[in-house]
């Protein structure tokens, strides 16, 4: 094939990208590799610009500490890779098409021979051994094939250099936001009992792919987590085709999403009046929400953020016992979160200007859940807040 | 946490959960294990009915050859357990929160405790090794907290007996094809010149999740791949906020999806009058499809079919160098492809009633793509189309 050349504009200038790629190599000299090999498609795309769904298939990016990257992948993809990264022609890798789901043949073999051919097969490697897209069999294949390399855990190494925004990525996020910030206005507009819930659902995505008349939304890394009555006593459950019930709180745990970078934001909407524990976790949540906020600055850490919020909730007899924030940014499925800092005790991670996070004070209680929640820039001195939806459960009797 | 109880109806009979673990311990005994491990998604909810957006943290089910299975999973996600599968509350077994995404502790620990305490540790254990939620890390962490078990391959053992559908999931499979008619027929009703792709999609969406009066639209395991231009000639590019330009052809992979079963369908269409390699390929892919469709029966083999599509694209000077089809049905992202046989040559699996696939006739050339597929189910003469939207390029003037 002749190779094609990208038509669409390029998200982030090569700068931007050769500054990913000196932070990035410094964490690798560090760590003592020489070679990484990155299958997190978060990771491959924020390092090269390539962005397309194929991570159903073994592909990565293979950073040596001294060359430009590779992008690796299936030969059908290829061409994604021209239009979609900043690699030349040379840098772009594909495997045939037998090595797709079979039973004999994996593509890490391939993998594998390249790394041979190019003089790596003695390399210092990391992988990403806790990722997704990294399978047991993935590993195992490059254990066998490459007898010679050095293989480390490189969980994370990527990501926790993703942890700082640039201006660039914080526009991307700030338009995120102006997207979820219409998809809760349009469920505020449009909810009311007996509505099926896939119409509803409907009613979401068109408010986060329609975007702004200046821009349009790209799709989330997780779909729209729509839990009502006792089925929001569970924060996962997706939706059903049955019509909205009177007198039940439903969760909307949302992202608006440009050009995968995400701004997530959970609502809470009570259809009928609210019972009065609802009314009580609104007010927790709201006073434990600025009790975290306050913190939310840089010099503070991770767990500063999370113990603020937790004395209030103690303080209102409420109990969780999960982590209530993770960073947010660019990602593809099955997680928008960063997968580094966690807010929540024991983790003391200092926090820096431009870091971003998904405040998660969402409760899932016995049976029934309540989510408001904010997405946030650390600031010197204190957050920014990046929605501006009202921070308040919406009743609609 | 008190137990909670399911709202929603069930969408199978314990009787067919009943069938699915039998066909599963033949398999598991066939390959000497006396345990497994699933933990693709899709396969968890197919042996227990669980479903949620939770498979981005490990979780799993544990199916012991003389035991009813047990849920595995985080803390927060017992709840969607409880209301979503058919297991008691003693087979639900969950995770502190603290290992979740944490640099110290890993959650296969706690799961390897749980099978010692169940006096497992010792038993042959079948792991997903080449699964998206089946990392090396995870793998690596059982084999060093069980050293006295012993773990064999078991990718695609379960994949493997969902490919004959029931009854049930074929209703379900026919809803999904519903559902992607009517994708096509809002896609042919809204395309034109200047609209932006990011509303295209939108309408997209809407079709999809309004599905019909009677039954509404699940989320597809895999978003609208709808690339025009050069850019299809990438199969997996998603979208831009650009707008659509004049004399340019799009293609549009997306599935119709009920309760998680899906129907995938792609068609192209042309904005202007379509130059002769459309033409060419349009009337080449018909001709193709008509000979592969006429091999879809059971007794042939995967390959039958492929060989008799790839052997009229020769003909007509078109070369494929990629597998024509895979088998379809319940999904979970990143992949609504099952994952166990391909429609190419040295395929040689027989085909039996039942069997649903994706004939994915697509081409993605050097500058341009264009593809018109079928879902199928074989049956003992001829295969059943599953959608009903017209077989041809749809041409805008």
């Amino acid at each position: 094939m002749s190779p094609v050349s990208p038509v669409a504009p390029a998200r982030f200038s090569r700068e931007e990208y050769a500054r990913r790629l000196t932070k990035t190599r410094q964490a690798m000299a560090a760590a003592g590799l020489d070679l990484l090999i990155v299958t997190d498609p978060s990771n491959m795309n924020w390092l090269t610009g390539y962005d397309g769904w194929s991570f159903y298939v073994h592909q990565g990016v293979v950073l040596p500490i001294d060359e430009d990257p590779l992008w690796f992948g299936r030969g059908q993809d290829a061409n994604g890779a021209r239009l979609t990264s900043w690699l030349p022609e040379a840098r772009i890798v594909a495997y045939p098409d037998h090595y797709v789901q079979s039973t004999e043949r994996h593509p890490k073999q391939v993998l594998a021979g390249l790394l041979r051919d190019q003089g790596w097969g003695t390399r210092r490697i990391g992988v990403e051994m806790d990722n997704y897209y990294f399978s047991a069999a993935a590993y195992h294949t490059l254990l066998r094939e490459l007898p010679d390399a050095r293989f480390q855990d490189a969980t994370g190494l990527v990501n926790w250099q993703r942890a700082v925004k640039s201006d660039t990525e914080l526009t991307y996020m700030r338009r995120a936001a102006r997207i979820v910030d219409a998809m809760h206005a349009r469920i505020r507009d449009v909810i009311e009992p007996g509505m099926r819930k896939n119409d509803l659902v409907a009613e979401i995505y068109d408010a986060a792919l329609r975007g702004t008349a200046e821009f349009g939304g790209d799709y989330a890394a997780i779909v729209p987590l729509v839990a009502s009555g006792v089925e929001a006593s569970a924060p996962h459950l997706t939706w059903t085709d049955q019509p909205l019930r009177p007198n039940e709180g439903t969760f909307f745990e949302i992202a608006g999403c440009y050009r995968r970078y995400h701004c997530p934001l959970s609502r809470t909407v009570y259809l009928g009046r609210p019972p009065q524990h609802f009314l009580d976790a609104e007010k927790a949540v709201q006073e434990g929400m600025e009790a975290g906020l306050e913190k939310a600055y840089a010099g503070n850490t991770c767990e500063d953020v999370a113990n603020a919020f937790f004395a209030v909730l103690r303080r209102h007899g409420i109990e969780k016992d999960n982590r209530t924030g993770y960073p947010i940014g660019i990602s593809y499925p099955p997680d928008w979160g960063e997968r580094t800092m966690s807010l929540r005790p024991g983790d003391r991670t200092v926090l820096e200007p431009n870091m971003t996070f998904h405040f998660m004070t969402g409760l899932w209680m016995d049976t029934w859940g309540f989510e408001i929640t904010e997405s946030i820039v650390i600031g010197e001195r204190g957050p920014e807040i990046l929605a501006d939806t009202p921070r308040e459960l919406v009743v609609k009797d």
